[in-house]
Formats: structure tokens, sequence, C-alpha cells
């Protein structure tokens, strides 16, 4: 490495559909390159590529897609920025999660086997394959019935997005394919796996994945006990000796240096550091440039998720995970969500526009989100007269409850598109107060608040409404991929003292630019805010603790419903 | 008149921007002809004819227009029709209610006085002259102060339609205007006696505005006391004997027989039978067929008003009167009403359509209304998931609260346009079922439903819903003009033995066709409908009867917005 020479990290961010390079300069986080590489397969959700169908609620991926993408972007961003091997430092890897699969002993995914090619459950697990919704309700029932202490980590709820649910569905949907699986890991924990030449029982797995998603519990001794597991399927009592095993590590550790082979077929050095895997979610944290204890990061796109550490561990109800070392080493991270957004406003403009709005958009070159975005800027707080509640989607954080759905109040004559728009935005907030208020209510305290995303980075009067609702100031992350840059911090990290940084505080110190914009609450508007969270709060706990359970009666004459015949018609 | 020339009867029909004329045949109620005549002035809600301005919420008229209306509608049927001015035996009228204006001692408007003609008290003033709503409030807090026994007639609520808060706004902001007022009279009832030529303390006034606008309570000795009229205002407590003096007399009883002058005007006989006027939703009654008591008609339009005759008095809380007279002779008349029910799809429509459903539309020559009922028409009960409080204009009956709005819950992200049409149409029939429910559920019972008006007419999907809501055929009326032929039956039973018939039982039998269409239940939607019922009545009482009165704080707090500048952002 030459002194002249820049020192460079690659953050790997690898989405739903594609994965991202960011090629970043460790001295500073200058961005030199960046491309995007969309996975061949994408998401199946229908059908196997060779149009094996899919049952409902399923979301598989090919894994060699995951290899071929990482391949293509890291050698366009090196081409791009004229990048030599002995440039890059260090390699950092986030990923969706809980995406996985199920791997033979050489490591090799099951669903490359001919024998398992048309075994759905053979295939990676998309984090939002949603079919093993029975088992998680199963794993729940017998979690709370056996008193297991991990629960509290979790809000006492699980997803039946998460890894045991989703290998309790290979098990007893294909136990052929159960049996012959060596290890079933994190797709994130297999690509850096793959990288660096390891697997099976002394390889890295990441603390964020088996934290967050694997009911892996370091005070409670790591993973749900034999006893539990057997409980929940006889199949499963070895499930943790055998096809989990590895050395759980914190995000940013070094996982391993590059293999010869991967070194070719990128063009970097062989023994290139590559760390641990970390959530993508997650990777915003070090990617706003967080890394105290008590800031609240929030990445808000379709949906939000909020993360924070501390040094102390609470059990904040509601809130998804409570993980030791899970973000950041030596800190408590904690994970809340809400599972519905930006969906709410992209939701509210598919219903149409009236066509005077439609007309003014089209002459002016704006789309449906700016006009109305327009329009509701002009509003003063309360003006509009409605107040919603954000569940369009279900509520995840503090509520936990995929059957809650969306409420909108103080409709009349005069309401038009964006008052329902800021009304929607308005109930986003109030949901994202609710949250903090239940970190606070624990004794957890927020000191500050830092945003990302695509929302955060667009709508300067979605920002401001938060800012009003939640009466704190929010900072606005300048980088545009946080969760890449994340990754590339950890790059930086696991490359330590070779030309990386010592932790994740020095290297964010280093590489993360100040935020660019702040958002300070406007003292007259959060005084209204106030009284319309209160309403909200009012709302929230009525539908949503049991003082009027109609969305869940709703949805279940819906799904009555959906059984039956068409309607006839009885007139003579 | 000639044996073997045809008998007819003419209804004048005073709509809110024009007056219909038909002509009807006494024998068999075949229409012979019918024309519309536009108000010249329409209706003046902004400044009066010479650019006076007017102030928010007045809505005024010209009474010259109706009289120069009903002439030229009248001689346009007779044309039509080849009708001999001996051929019409009858004249009947319906108008809009409560609409009123000052008259000096000889009938002439005072607002056609050079002195008045810059004075908006001056004018007529239309139902929806919404202006002495403070006036309206000030008198129910003194009737329940003064525990007034005509109170509960009207469900315990007055509204500032009604002719004593009209008549309080003149007294107070022009008592000039109130001083040369000889009289305060009902426009239908001043249209009836300019035609035949009487006025003062012996001409018919209508039971029906009396009764139903007026506070004329029969058993309570008519109208509201001198003492209470004085405790509201010292120039009131000569109201009644003075500027209110007439005979108040049923619908179509004689009023009169047509002037020389008018009888000139429209080509008719002088002393043709002219009957005492009704209001135009309770004149859809006979215009239905009906004159037995318990069969409840609804006009159903952008608001739905129900009538329903009984030989018994009872008070159902939330129902606008129960009036001596006031429909039909010797019955009671009982009006409940719901103030928003077309309105609500009119305003979802407002709100636009995706694109690919306007493209439909244009492509199908289909009006998103038809494209909407179409779609939501293929889907079964409880299918959609949502329920709604149809509020959007306040609840009329039975809660008489007009500061309520409206609410819609069981939003996800795939709730569609039709959904929410179904959902709105829904909710006004569960609206109607709270109606029908309180009449039962205070002994008067409902033993059948007949519905006219627009929404009846065209939209089968909504009247299915509503008979599956209600659990209840629904006959429809096969008239399209149930109102204007049901004035054509008031002027036939005015001229009685001269031509026409003995009352509106025997009318009504001759000149009213069959229903077209009867609606009837269909048992399993009726199952899934009371189970979404009780859903929305739970609803109803906890939003509507002070569970949360989430509504009315947010209405107030709209109306403090209103009040302050426009909105800052607050970033750096």
């Amino acid at each position: 490495m030459s002194a002249t020479r820049p020192r460079y990290a690659i953050g790997l961010d690898f989405g739903t559909e594609s994965a991202r390079a960011l090629l970043v300069n460790v001295a500073d986080g200058a961005i030199a390159a960046t491309a995007v590489s969309q996975y061949a397969h994408g998401v199946m959700d229908r059908a196997l590529p060779d149009g094996t169908p899919l049952g409902h609620e399923w979301a598989l991926q090919h894994p060699q897609d995951y290899l071929d993408s990482l391949a293509e972007a890291v050698r366009a961003v090196a081409c791009e920025a004229g990048a030599k091997a002995e440039d890059v430092v260090g390699i950092g890897v986030d990923f969706t999660s809980c995406t996985i699969l199920p791997t033979d002993a050489d490591n090799v995914p099951l669903c490359l086997h001919d024998r398992f090619r048309k075994a759905p459950n053979a295939w990676v697990k998309l984090w939002k394959h949603h079919a093993a919704q029975p088992q998680a309700d199963r794993m729940t029932e017998l979690a709370v019935a056996r008193k297991e202490g991990w629960l509290r980590v979790y809000g006492y709820r699980l997803s039946s997005e998460w890894l045991i649910p989703k290998t309790l569905q290979i098990v007893e949907e294909s136990p052929e394919v159960y049996d012959a699986a060596a290890h079933v890991i994190e797709a994130g924990d297999w690509v850096v796996q793959q990288l660096v030449g390891r697997h099976g029982a002394t390889a890295p797995r990441s603390a964020c994945n088996a934290g967050y998603k694997a009911c892996y519990v370091k005070s409670e001794g790591g993973y749900p006990s034999k006893e539990f597991l057997r409980a929940l399927h006889p199949a499963l009592e070895t499930l943790v000796e055998t096809r989990l095993a590895g050395a759980i590590l914190p995000p940013g550790a070094r996982a391993g240096g590059l293999t010869a082979e991967w070194a070719r077929r990128l063009n970097l050095r062989p023994g290139t550091p590559v760390g641990v895997e970390i959530i993508d979610a997650h990777a915003a944290v070090p990617g706003c440039g967080v890394s105290a204890p008590h800031e609240m990061v929030m990445v808000m796109g379709t949906s939000t998720c909020h993360m924070m550490n501390s040094r102390e561990r609470a059990f904040v109800p509601g809130v998804a995970g409570v993980i030791e070392d899970g973000i950041l080493p030596g800190l408590y991270g904690y994970e809340a969500g809400q599972a519905c957004v930006g969906d709410h406003f992209a939701w509210h403009v598919r219903q149409g526009l009236p066509d005077d709005y439609r007309k003014e958009a089209e002459a002016r070159g704006l789309n449906a989100h700016q006009l109305l975005t327009e329009k509701a800027a002009r509003q003063r707080p309360g003006q509009h007269g409605l107040v919603a509640l954000d569940w369009w989607n279900g509520n995840r954080s503090t509520l936990m409850d995929a059957n809650l759905t969306g409420l909108m109040l103080g409709f009349t004559l005069a309401t038009r598109p964006e008052d329902i728009y800021r009304a929607l935005i308005e109930a986003t907030a109030y949901g994202t107060r609710v949250i903090i208020e239940a970190f606070e209510g624990d004794g957890v305290r927020v000191d500050g608040l830092v945003a990302c995303g695509g929302l955060a980075a667009r709508n300067e009067m979605l920002m401001q409404v938060y800012a009003d609702v939640l009466a704190r100031p929010i900072r606005v992350a300048a980088a545009e991929h946080t969760s890449a840059l994340g990754a590339a911090i950890l790059g930086a990290v696991a490359a330590g003292a070779d030309g990386g940084w010592r932790d994740v505080g020095e290297a964010a110190e280093r590489m993360v630019s100040p935020p660019t914009r702040t958002f300070r609450p406007i003292a007259e508007h959060a005084a209204v805010y106030d009284r319309l969270y209160a309403e909200y709060a009012a709302l929230h706990d009525h539908f949503g603790r049991g003082g009027n359970d109609v969305m869940k009666r709703l949805k279940a004459i819906r799904a009555e419903a959906a059984g039956n015949q068409q309607p006839a018609e009885n007139a003579e």
C-alpha cells in the first residue's frame, strides 16, 4: 500500500432486489464510486426458476444472485474510481434479514443440488416470506407457556419472519431438506463465509442476526434451550449444536481475509479483511455517524426502523429486540419499528387525484407526492380536522399486532386529498412518538434523533411535522446511502490497524459528514400537536389495547367473506 | 267540463333552483306533461341583485322568481298536453322549507319596496340560509331552561333553518324590516295565498310548515307562548297574533280558488281549486302512493328524508318532528333525516380515481359513480373489511349533532376506491337502520318501506345493500317526480267532489302506479350485515354519545387553526 495512494473501504449493501457497492475513502468518507447490480432472479413469489409454483405469502431468492451481483458491483466501483487492488483495505457487508438458507456440509446451498432443485424449502427464504406464520404462532405460544426468559427481549411476540419459524417450516413441510442441511444460515453470514472461505462451528456469524432474528440472547445462555426446541419439534433438538453452529461475533469484527479465488474474481488482494455482517437497517446507525448511546436513528422509507444503543438493558414493551453487541460491540442495541410509513402515502396517491389536481401536476411537471406535499405544507397544524391511526399494515411497535387496521376520522364534505395526505404523515409521526415515549417510560432515555432514508432526504414538510409532533430537533443524515456507508465503516473497522480504524466511533467520526439539516420544533405547532397527539393516543389505546376489537372482527368477517360465493341481487 | 275530456291536476314542485309543473290525469295518474322553469335569480348567497354583499352562510331568493317560474311551467305543460282551461280540476303545491319572507299588509314582499331593496333581511331566506345559528342556539337554550313542553316534539333541539330563529335574525339585525312586516310567511304558503288572493288572519297556512318548521304543536296550544317569545326577544311577544296569523290547515285542504288575474295569466279557469301547500319532501308520501300509517317513505338523494304517519303520537329521540296533520289529515306525521347520503358518494368521487380506473371509465363511457358501483357490486358483504360512520355532514337523526364528523376504519394497503365507495353506501344504510330501530324502540312500528328519489331510481346495488342491511323488503316508487306527483294528488284532493278525489287515500290509489321493483333481503347477506351493524352501532354510540368527543375537539382545534397565521419551517 503506497502512502500517497487513497485507502478505500467497500460497503456491500444487499437489498431486496439488488446489491449496491460503495467505494469509500477511509480517511474522510468521500464516496469514490457506487454501483448497483440487480439480482437476476429478483424476488420469487409465484414460482421457482423451473416453474414449480409457490404458495401464498412465499418469497424466495436465488443464492447465486448474491454472489454474481456483488462481483459485478465491486468490479464496477473499482473500475470507475481507478482503484487498485492494494487501495482497498477492508470490506463490510449489510444484508436484509431474516433471510435464510439451508446448505450442505461444504456450505453449498441445497437448492443448487439437483435433488432439491424443485423443493421450495431448499431455497433462500427472503425476509418477507410470511408463510411461516402458523409456526411463529406456535413458537410464541410455547415460549409463553414455558415462561421462556428470552421472550421478554422480543416484546413477548415472535415474528413469522424469524429464523426458527422459517426453519420449522422446512422441518414440517420438507423433512428431507432439513435432514440434508448441515447448516441453516442467514444469507448475509453465508456471503461473508463465502468471501473468507470458512464455514462450520468456528466460522463467524453476526451477533446482529443471531440476536434480532434467531432468539440468541447472550445473558440467557445463547439460543433457546434444547428442551424448548425439542418441545417445539423433536427434529429441532440438535438445531443449535449442528445447523446453527458458528462463532457469534459483533458486526465489524474481522471475519477473515478474502480467499484467493474471490480476490481474483473481484480484482482485490487475497487476505483483504472482511467484517462480520450487519442487518441492513442496523448498518444505518454507523452510516449516520452514530456511535454513542441514546442517539436514536430512524431509517424512514416505506416503513421505519428505530435503532438506538444503550449501556443498560431494559425491556421496553413492543420493542422488537434488545441485543447485546447487536449493533455496536459492548452496547445493547434496541430496535423498534413502524410497519407502514411511506406506504401510507403511496396508498393514498394510488387512490387517484381530482381532475384539476392531475392537470395542475402535469402542467407543472410535479408528481402526486410533490403536489400534495406542497398543498399540505400550506396548512396549519389541526387545520384539516382529521386524525388517523397509521395501521394500514398493522402495528409493529409498540403493539406488535398485525391484525390492526387503519382508521381516519374527522371527515367532512370539505375534506380534500391534501388533508388526508397530511393526516397520514402526522399519524406516522404520532406513531413514532408512541415509540419514543415507550422507551422513555421504561427509563431508556432518547437524547437525540437522526433521520435517514428516502423520506428524510426528500420531504421537508414531513420532517418539520415530525419535529413539531416529537417536540425535538431532528438531524438529517448527510449520506444518501447510509446503510452502504455503514457497511463500509464496518469494513474499515475490520481492517483495523491495517489501514482502517480502531472502532466504529473512530471510523464514524472520520468517515461520516455532519448532518446537513436540523429540523427544529416550532413551539406554537408543538403545542397544537400535543393536543392532537392526546387524541391519537386515546384512539390508539381504545382500538389497539382491547377497548374495541372491531378491527380484528372485521378482518375475521373479511376472511369468511373471501370464502363465500358471488353476491346476488334479489329484486323483482 | 266535458265528460269525454280528460281531467287533470297540476302539481307544482318548488325546488331550490327551479319550479316544476306536472300535469297529471286525475283518473289514472298518467303524466300528460312536465316542465321545469329555472329561477331567474337562483340562490343568492354572495350578493343581492344590486350587488349588496351577503354574509357567511346566507342564502336568499327573489320572490318574484317563484311567480314567474310557476306561470312559465304551467303554461308549458298545458300547451304541451293540449289541455283546455276546463280540463284542470285542481292545483297542488309543494315547496322547500323553511323558506320564509316578510311581507307588508297587502302581502307584498318587503324586498320589493324601494326602501328595503338593499336590506338582506327583507328578502326570502331560503331553507339553507344557516346564518341564524346563534339565534337557534339561544332559542334551544331558552326552551330547555323553561322546560317548554313542545321541545320534545323536536327531539329537544331546534335547527337554524327554522322560522323563529330566522325571524329573530330579522328582529335583531334589521328591526326596521321587522317593524314594517305585517306577515312573516313560508314562501309556499305565500305562493298559495297569491294564487287564491287571500292573506291575513283567515288565510290558509300549511299545518306541515307550521308544525315542522314553526314549532306549532296543536296539542300544546299551537305556537310557543307569548311568555316564551317575549323572553326570547320583546319584539316577538306579538309574533303569533300578528305576523304569523292565519288558518292552519292540513295539506290538500282547499285553500281557495284561483283568482281571475292568475286564471288569465295561467290560461286556467277562475276558481280552479288550489290545495294547501306541503313541504317538498313530505309531498313524496302521497307521491309514493302511501296513505296508510306505518309505511315509511324514504326520499333518497344528496340527503335522505324519512317520513311516516301513525295514529299515535310518540316522542322518538332524534326525530325532527311529530306533527298532527303534518303530512296527512288526522294522522301524526313523523319526520327523520340523514343530513348526508348521496353527498358522501359525491365527495368520494371528487377525490379522484386511479389512472387505470379513469381510463376504463372513459373507454366504456361510464361516469365514476357507475364504474365504482359496478366494481363494488361484485363484492360480498364484509369483503372490503371497512366500516364507516356516515357523518361527513354531521348527524341529523337520531343524534341531532352537526358537530360530528365522518369516520372510516379497517383500511389496509389493499383498500381500493370501490371498497370505500361501498363502505360509504353501507354506512348510510346503517344510519337508516338506527332511525328505524329508534322508531320501533319507542313503540312506533315500521311495517313497510318505500324508497324514492334519485338514488333509489338509479342505483340497484345500493338498494340491495339497504334491503340486506335493514333485513326488510324495500319497494321503489314508480314515479320519477314523486314530490310533484304528490302535489298533483293534493290538487286532486283540493278539487274533491268537483272532479277530483275525496281524500289522499282515494287519490293515491287511483293516481299512483304500484312500485316497479321490490328489493328483498338476501338472508345470507343480512346475517353478515347484522354483525357489521353491531360494529357500526358500537362506534356510533362511542363517538356520538360522549364515549370519546374527539370529533368535537378536532372541530374546535380546526376553528382555532383557521385564525392563526401561516406555518413556518424551522430548519437550518
